[in-house]
């Protein structure tokens, strides 16, 4: 898989034989080794980013039929997701299989090559309904938007493959900090839970940390890579904290695992959502 | 049902043969009407509450054999409520249904009497966490407990049946008004849903509204009633309100239905849980 | 003086001689009986409302030559002023006294007639604003917004001078409410003091008040007239509060005085401005 | 004067001459060279800190003549003040200067030493309140006050002179960020002013800055120094930021200039005080 294969410093791919340079990248656009070796003959370049960019251009001046290619080459969706058990797994049920399914019939027959999405960057809610938005589209822009969605996988797949100055701006970040301000200190030793939603009304644990003597987890909760687009529920364990203060609280107390329920819209967008709390009342909101 | 008997005025009850008297409120004190025909000596009474207080006086004063007869004759909780379909409805799911009747069996033969509790000032999930805790007491704390029950399931009764002046505490409220902190205005138009939370994970609505033009329900969520003691979710359906005011979102909006999670502890309390909301942050507090 | 007349329903004033109603509102409009005069023709009123409606298209309909008339005839603020005292009262300085009638001069010599402003809806400084803005006006939309202002003095005149069915829109509101974050419970003994600005840094106590079990004053801190538009500092003595309440504070306490500064731009709106406060942390928002 | 004498590293005190030793850090201790001669014997130090500890154990174990003439030969307060001219500034009036001068002879009236504190950790007020306090002392507590003064006194010019590892507790700091939560985005542009207050309403600006585009101020107000221990008010210009941002606003708007009044109690402690604000609301906390 790409994502294990070894890293290479740009500076070697600089200097590396072109037949080199598409052995070690020639992958980060699935099945079209000829996208790197058009970069070959540009190096060297200063940044990652200038590669990606260059990597970029190639597949926007290639021809219409070679560009329809490289999105026909494309592994379908459902094959890879079914592979990985990602979209069928048993908490997703048999009815979201089948809906995925019935949207991949018809995407397939609509535009004549398969569901493309970067899966790293969503949710499976956010794939399904990327995927009903998608279908509405026109030939024209869908075939756009496939292939920007190509250029997203790529990404990911070069930031994990070469080392060097200027890298991509792929990951986002999720973090939290709980302050007490019943005592107008951080509050320690809250445990944070991080859940993904789904439509259905499952839930899947992301993430799951205490927070520290500064009242934030010592790890953002997401980081260093994108933030799944969808919606998240944090909980956290409040009433256990004021009680282990020693405050007196109702029984049982006003507050004791409080929800925050959030989407995230921007894979790599930076997403701090703090909470600020009392036995008796509590503030959220998106910060930075 | 004692519930849909006719009311009778407290000035009526106070010129009542002793007898009818007993007719009309004999019940309040299940299968122990000479708990009525004690008060009917002491007439007239100037409030219900007075009332009320004479009949706990003669409980009170009652010698320990009446006071177990009155324990004893109390039916049993779970046989009510297998007959009500309370406590076994499919949600709460055969275990719950098994835990029950185990806590039973053990209450009775550790105290030789019914557990005793005043349904309507809790949650199931309160009554199996008072049943648990009221296990561990010894003989004279539950028998005063079980009396203390005796009282308040008393208190509703009489209240339903007697009307006049110096009526009893027995109604909570829970109620909820949301302020548009993006726009300086009540939020208008947001629907709201009060759900009722099980320990199982299960929960069941209670109330629904939508918010007028203050920013408040029509009426509060519970009123006129004891609020059951128990875990409640309110939720929110603010992402849709700032999608109808125009307001600049993301897609999708950070929050769509906001939770709020809190406890009642006291069944006659006043409950007001406002929000506060832009569409990137809220806060919300237990008010008055 | 107007506002000392005696009231006289409406009904009475619908069954009034002509010249007697003339007697009783002919002073509604300045200097000007034939507005009222013109409205005995056309009763009777069912509502106060109407009656007001009628006086201002009295005014709207009038020629050219009786508007101006109308402004020409209305007293000079500065001479009303000076005689009251309000706006050269030694707090606010020779320097506005001298700005002031150095205003009041450009005024009269481009648009020959008196500045009008309904002064009882304003402070020192917001007439102060107005009356630079209004200075760069056209002469006809001068005239507009002199002839709006001569409305709203009649607006407050007439309201009280007659009582009846649909009393006008004159009053205002402004209220606060303490919630004590901390404990869960209404702020109860916070001394509360309302404060008029002006530009010069100087301030002028309108309102002081401790709030009762509940959180709030007895009595709103403005109402039944309008709240004049202007700035305002609030002030709330959470420090001795919590003191009291027997909170851990640090010393000097964290938040001793909370200030929270504002301004009202619609003098018949309805100002609610809560504090939500521990010794730590606070909230204020325009309510409802 | 000590505060701009050359810097010395640990390591070369630790190998200087004793001679030289008293010479670059003998007046750490106000005309008490004896202090530091007594540390010069039992090096060398691993930290500043492990020095410090070291001098104030030679106070310590001074005899009570030596202690006592330590006190004595401390500059007295009012003759620094008045050089300075800190205490006696115009902004703090006749009175203020009149009750300091009093306040400075009943207190070497009573204890037959000069009042001491280290400047620097107070604020113009709580220089006075601690001056009222420190009369009702006893001649024992009083001593034992003045000589830990004469520490803190001591601890900032050490930390100015000797430069190393284990450097001392000394720096306070204050800070604060802005998010716009009607927006969702931090706050910036928003002018921000820092000023000390006095119990006479004087105040006295301490900092001013503009919010970068994280929200927050380039450096903290108060870094790498005490904080004095005081009362102060931070003003932020959100009126001017909304208006910019081209949100519609009341004219005035509901809020113009926020003011937040709190105290600082401990001079080493860090204050962040953020600011969360809409056009119509606004909450803040002591952060982290």
């Amino acid at each position: 898989m790409t994502d294990q294969a070894p890293t290479v410093s740009l500076a070697t791919l600089n200097t590396l034989a072109a037949a080199d340079l598409v052995q070690r990248i020639g992958n980060v656009y699935e099945h079209a080794p000829w996208v790197a070796a058009n970069a070959a003959d540009v190096r060297p370049f200063a940044t990652v980013d200038a590669l990606f960019e260059t990597l970029k251009s190639a597949v926007r001046e290639a021809s219409p039929a070679e560009r329809m290619a490289l999105l026909r080459g494309h592994p379908d969706l459902a094959g890879k997701a079914a592979r990985a058990g990602a979209l069928t797994a048993e908490s997703s049920g048999e009815q979201t299989s089948a809906g995925f399914h019935r949207l991949n019939d018809a995407y397939r027959a609509k535009f004549a090559f398969p569901f493309i999405i970067c899966v790293r960057r969503h949710t499976k809610e956010s794939i399904l309904t990327s995927f009903e938005d998608r279908l509405g589209h026109t030939q024209e822009a869908e075939q756009a938007m496939a292939l920007a969605e190509i250029d997203r996988i790529a990404a990911l797949r070069l930031d994990a493959l070469v080392t060097g100055e200027g890298r991509l701006k792929i990951a986002g970040r999720l973090s939290t900090h709980v302050l007490d301000t019943h005592g107008g200190i951080p509050a320690a030793g809250i445990a944070v839970a991080l859940r993904e939603l789904a439509a259905s009304g499952a839930s899947r644990l992301v993430a799951s940390a205490v927070t520290n003597a500064d009242g934030r987890t010592d790890a953002p909760l997401i980081a260093n890579r994108p933030v799944p687009i969808g919606r998240y529920e944090l909980t956290f364990s409040v009433g256990d904290y004021f009680a282990r203060r020693g405050v007196g609280l109702a029984d049982p107390p006003f507050f004791g695992i409080v929800p925050i329920r959030f989407a995230v819209a921007e894979a790599e967008g930076h997403y701090h959502v703090p909470l600020l709390v009392t036995p008796w009342s509590y503030a959220t909101y998106r910060g930075s």
